[in-house]
């Protein structure tokens, strides 16, 4: 028995979302890894993943590890589930063996995400379902000012979703940069862990502050409250990329 | 009479690329504008673009002109128009009011081209339909120094399609420039005009420079033939971008 890590790029676009579900209305990429493997080598495993992702939101670099009893190079494992993988919306960038012990999840020591905001009068095309669209300008060193008051080791409960599982709400946010090319703003957030929604929850309370709805000050306060009806509201999956895990 | 210029954003993904059909099996972007403008204000009217893109070709930034007699405010126009253009895969970024005799192609100073390239093993996910795949391992210096070869004036039959329409086979090349960005590979391509595929040509032909089947030179060699079979393969329309013009 062989443990190996992988890389996963997908598109969320119309998925229910990492999640293999019990009664599948939409597909998961988790069914798809998994039924992907099974047609490769018809060995029928559990895929663990680095941090799970809502209905909608994209990965450019989850990190997933399984078992396979066969012994094969490296390549034809990757190029043998990517084969099977066929149209799915999802990709292995790289496959690696790793000790027995070794989890996705739990040796995970740093998450990074992206959250792509798309500023114009237009609606989207070519970032269709990639971005979010605010029409309104963003004042951006607004925003950074704001989420200056989030960085740190605080009780994120303001930013946390109803349905979160989490043991505690305290949480640390390592980083959070905002930057801007063109008509293209970029929100990345790094720490070790996230609450359920916590970084669209944040986007969609930064935003309040780029439109000038907000000083920069009331996302203090709105942390502070340990609230979510104090904080703004969600921000659109279709925004966010789970973009790196450091181990 | 009022002329408009506008700039036009477009996936071509599916669609039979820039201009009407006579038989249409596949939609075309000049009928979604066409169509969208009737819808709007009910003013038959025929939209010229800049250049034409074949199938398959994306836009950042195609210009157009066209003439309408209902006076509105510019915002209404682009607003209007972009509501009736719904969920086509096309959006107009800007409109303005120009003299009468403005030509959205004859007018134009500079072209601008860029190819996208993503240099991987695994197959696309997030950038299906937005880039060449090549898995390969590119050699961007030598793609460089090949595109050397081909800055300024040139016949260049040897990368134009034959059913392509110009006069001439004679064409000034302002520019190629080649960067990178992680795994992706961007070619940028500026000239007052191209000849039918050229970019396309061009950049099927510096892969193989890339993939180290060809060396530079042999880029020299293919343009001196002045025939279209001493030069590379056609590269895939889905990772062309039509970015901007100067007037």
């Amino acid at each position: 028995m062989q443990r190996y890590k992988a890389i996963v790029e997908y598109d969320g676009t119309g998925l229910a979302g990492w999640q293999a579900q019990k009664s599948p209305a939409m597909p998961t990429v988790q069914e798809f890894i998994e039924e992907a493997i099974f047609k490769f080598c018809q060995e029928t495993v559990r895929v663990q993943c680095s941090g799970r992702t809502d209905a909608g939101v994209h990965a450019r670099g989850q990190v997933i590890h399984f078992d396979l009893e066969a012994e094969r190079e490296l390549y034809k494992i990757q190029h043998g589930i990517n084969y099977h993988l066929e149209n799915k919306p999802t990709a292995l960038l790289n496959i690696e063996k790793v000790h027995a012990e070794f989890n996705a999840r739990f040796d995970a020591k740093k998450r990074y995400y992206r959250y792509h905001i798309i500023n114009r009068q237009a609606p989207l095309v070519l970032e269709k379902n990639r971005a979010w669209c605010i029409h309104k300008e963003l004042d951006i060193p607004a925003m950074r000012e704001a989420a200056g008051f989030l960085v740190g080791q605080h009780d994120f409960s303001s930013f946390r979703a109803a349905e979160c599982q989490a043991n505690s709400p305290i949480k640390t946010l390592d980083k959070i940069s905002i930057s801007q090319e063109g008509d293209t703003v970029y929100i990345d957030v790094e720490g070790l862990s996230f609450l359920h929604n916590m970084v669209r929850n944040i986007v969609g309370t930064l935003k309040l502050v780029g439109e000038g709805k907000w000083q920069p000050a009331d996302v203090k306060k709105a942390l502070e409250a340990k609230d979510r009806c104090a904080a703004g509201p969600t921000a659109p999956a279709c925004g966010l990329y789970f973009m790196k895990v450091d181990y």
